[in-house]
């Protein structure tokens, strides 16, 4: 026999490895554990994928990631869509919501520049931030003044944002950028309310 | 907007904190890698899953995990039935597999006693390991000669094997237990003192 478990488990380990930071033990415990669910567990967890993938999409105005066209907060009444906070991600737009401070809208690029890893900015959203502002700037409809740039404070979130800000400042936004009350070489994820708090209300004009 | 992440992110990341070990940051971000990946990959993913269930069987001689009714290492013409390695779990089969020593057959318990975790005999495959015997003992059948005892070296493992030696050692089967030693390749400093009097204990002649 070989040293290789059976067929239906080190494919679900193959699976698992595919998950971020995921590494082959890891990946087979994972497999081992779905051993000991129900056979409708099983079912209710791969139901559960695929509807991530077919019931998940990019908001039309902030690309960030929404069961609706245009998600919840974009077409919310109540937001203030003159400032746009500019984040890498859908889970720092939650780190802020969370923080229950900023009533404006968001942008999200899905990444950050990264020449090494050949992350250009046509990899990122820049493109529809630009035509968002180019159209905010129509007849009848709210015209964008404020960007906030609340990128990771880390090498390739300060370089987006100064990308973002020379791009953008001759255009005649008001360009700013969170405080660095977030800590350097955080993540915004993981930055407790209050520290995000006093970077939103520290941010400064750049570019 | 609540501070919870769009339904079917949370649902997704419900199903991974039910793997052994994933909290829930930890869930978020494997979520957040299914987002990354192809509608494809994740109807594969979800197929493996179900497949995991469905395939996998208990072999009804070893009770280890199998896609057939009767594993690959108890049909084999090639394996020792008169000596029986009794494990905690399929892992440990393969552990040993792949040591390509050993060339008997394999009882595979599926835990510990544990009162605590309220893990009782009546709750592993210690029923089936005696019927096993007992079948063993009829006429034609290759008779159980030698069970080794390959728990973990752990208060639960040791407790498991010792339950087992007093209830198959009144039957007349040879009941042996696993060397403590320290590991080949390690070093004697990092070894604890209760596997160095182990060591020592357990010590041959050589030369």
């Amino acid at each position: 026999m070989a040293s290789e478990y059976i067929e239906p488990l080190e494919r679900l380990a193959d699976m698992f490895r595919r998950l971020d930071g995921v590494g082959k033990k890891t990946a087979l415990r994972y497999a081992f554990s779905v051993l000991n669910f129900t056979e409708d567990e099983a079912r209710e967890f791969a139901d559960a994928l695929v509807a991530c993938k077919t019931e998940v999409v990019l908001c039309g105005e902030c690309q960030n990631i929404s069961t609706d066209e245009v998600c919840p907060i974009c077409s919310s009444p109540n937001r203030d869509g003159s400032t746009v906070c500019v984040v890498e991600d859908p889970r720092a737009v939650y780190a802020i919501e969370k923080t229950r401070q900023f009533g404006g809208v968001y942008h999200v690029l899905h990444g950050t520049l990264s020449p090494m890893r050949g992350i250009t900015p046509d990899r990122l959203k820049i493109k529809e931030l630009l035509q968002r502002i180019s159209k905010s700037m129509d007849e009848g409809q709210t015209e964008i003044k404020e960007l906030i740039l609340a990128t990771n404070p880390t090498v390739e979130g300060e370089a987006t944002a100064m990308y973002i800000a020379k791009l953008l400042t001759p255009l005649g936004v008001k360009v700013t950028r969170i405080a660095n009350g977030v800590p350097v070489g955080g993540d915004l994820e993981y930055a407790d309310e209050v520290t995000l708090r006093r970077a939103m209300e520290g941010r400064y004009t750049i570019g």
